[in-house]
């Protein structure tokens, strides 16, 4: 099955990093995606002619990141029908490609409902495809808008708790352009603090075991020319005890009705040395993020992964090959240990400062003020 | 300078694991480690022909853990004084090679003490040297006495706290064996508490970026059939909130008067973690751990080590041998990238429930609590 494949982006200059763009080449339409694997080390697109190749590239993270994945199954949904597969197959089988990220099934559902409703409109198949493509752009480009407004209320929230500026911001795992069809998340505000001058330190959590802050995050920082440190995520705490926190940023993958935040792992013991040391805690992340039909944290569903992740070192697919590494990752623990690998833990409301919207912020963090930020949502969209 | 070469321990049996023993081949003394920067991917150990061997073995962490980085500065005089070489010299070297652990100075200072009381009652520098190495042997010994004392009592203490049993321990770093002269400090209690069939589960950090869990902890719960499961540092945050911890067992590299701890980095966020889930944060060391000298928690000297420790991955050798890497560790972060990379952080003693030591615990911590339980071991090592 020829349904994946990788190419080198062209020209001398550094790619302006789209995580994820449709394409449509004489062989038919694709999703290219930015291989988030490979990163920092090269600078891979990997090439799905079918949706088969999109879950594959989901459950192995080569794209990843809440408000990228709903662009990636918005597109998915697009790819099915353009290429006349089974759209609504289709759409089962990204929507369950990972459990935990809440954009990724209302990217699908959304892009599928257009789809549905142009064929009930007596569109043909043709049309619809079409209609279902021009609702995963309008999903794409509407997401970067997103990004754009986050950056500017969570940069407005950050210059009020911190009046001072200088900001040293602690963030974890990876929410910059690589996670969004605009600048990001968590990153994005960190970005808007540098570009004006009130950033003084951004604190990058390694983010074990699949290193995304070192890899991702490390690399847009330095791209940007971010003044970036680098630490184990157990370091964290020294910097808090020091001082050398001003606030902690991150983004989300599922946010429950009451404010419950599922995010990478680490994210929760993050929120408890916040709340420890009077440091706010601010969650950044689009509407899409939230999940009315989820009422709490409890009620998250949390992906488990393999063990292998942590019983074993991987180093992007270039590292290995110029270290010539055979056999895959390096084991560091003995031979049948057992390893407990969540994806991403929950952070209750009361440790939340704020959560960050395209909306604006809710703060403190109550379901009632979750209801209203969504209602208000609603009424934009509607008027 | 042939002054270190590896040697594979003979026999089909495993190894009974001394982390450090003297031996006095026709060559001349020698101190032979297990070279746990090989650990769990092979056993060989280290031997040791001087104090500038030792020094290295002791700043690469081969050889390392507080209670054993004492039983290494004391053999470590005792050898330069063996060879002939000058001990002031040798002693001052092996004093400064790592700058938290306290127990290296005092190992070093008390053999040294020895050689020096032995030439001052008219010894012969053979005679003085004779002294020097049954101080070693002494300290030693009374090491792995310290240990046994160390697991009755932390077990009896755990016991109390958690009548129920079926205790589920968290630790961090390594504390068995492979740091002392016994079975260790906090591994030790858990070893007891699994000998006596009240171990649930014993969670085990990976502790990075050195891996001393992964590699080391869960070597030595495996050799003891221990129920043992390993998990990235930020993973412990989710097993607190889903109420899998009963209690923390951790050792320490440093005490100060006041009780403040100095443990592997990433220790005080289990003990703000620990505080905030009202779980009882243990902190099992012998009493050459604390150090009067020090009266607080900001006196302590952290060591700061090199960036790349995090920037890059790396196996133990023969794994990186196995999988054919060459050139060093893998690099996973931007080339560039600055890391903060302390190697331990400061607990301070309202975070800690109770100090353990071999002669019983103190708890609640405090600079009078501690100072009686040092003034209690002089009398029983006058008496």
């Amino acid at each position: 099955m020829a349904d994946q494949y990788a190419q080198t982006p062209s020209g001398t200059e550094p790619p302006a990093l789209p995580a994820l763009r449709w394409e449509e080449p004489p062989e038919g339409p694709v999703v290219v995606l930015l291989d988030q694997t490979r990163l920092p080390a090269e600078e891979v697109e990997l090439v799905c002619t079918d949706v088969h190749a999109l879950v594959r590239a989901i459950q192995t993270l080569a794209v990843r990141g809440a408000p990228l994945l709903g662009i990636a199954g918005a597109y998915g949904v697009a790819l099915a029908a353009a290429r006349g597969f089974d759209v609504e197959e289709s759409a089962a089988l990204l929507a369950e490609a990972r459990p935990t990220a809440v954009n990724l099934g209302h990217g699908v559902r959304r892009v599928a409902g257009a789809y549905r409703a142009a064929l009930e409109k007596g569109a043909d198949r043709q049309q619809a495809a079409a209609a279902a493509l021009a609702e995963a752009r309008a999903l794409h480009r509407e997401d970067a808008e997103a990004s754009a407004r986050m950056a500017a209320h969570g940069l407005a929230l950050v210059d009020e708790l911190l009046p001072g500026g200088g900001h040293r911001i602690l963030t974890h795992c990876n929410t910059g352009a690589l996670v969004s069809g605009g600048e990001g998340t968590a990153f994005a505000v960190a970005l808007a603090a540098h570009r004006s001058g009130r950033l003084r330190r951004l604190w990058v959590d390694e983010t074990r075991p699949l290193l995304q802050g070192a890899r991702l995050t490390a690399y847009e920082a330095a791209r940007h020319g971010l003044a970036y440190t680098l630490l184990t995520d157990n370091a964290a705490g020294s910097l808090f005890a020091a001082g050398e926190v001003d606030a902690v940023l991150i983004g989300a993958d599922r946010i429950a009705a009451d404010g419950s935040v599922a995010n990478k792992i680490g994210s929760y013991p993050l929120a408890v040395l916040a709340k420890y040391h009077h440091v706010p805690f601010i969650v950044v992340a689009p509407l899409t993020t939230i999940d009315p039909g989820t009422p709490d944290g409890a009620s998250i569903e949390v992906e488990q992964r393999s063990g292998q992740e942590v019983t074993e070192l991987t180093a992007p697919p270039q590292v290995m090959m110029a270290h010539g590494v055979t056999g895959g990752g390096l084991p560091v623990a003995p031979l049948g240990t057992q390893a407990y690998n969540p994806a991403f833990d929950v952070t209750p409301p009361e440790l939340v400062t704020a959560i960050v919207t395209e909306e604006g912020a809710v703060s403190p963090v109550t379901a009632g003020g979750i209801a209203e930020l969504c209602a208000r949502s609603r009424q934009v969209t509607i008027s």
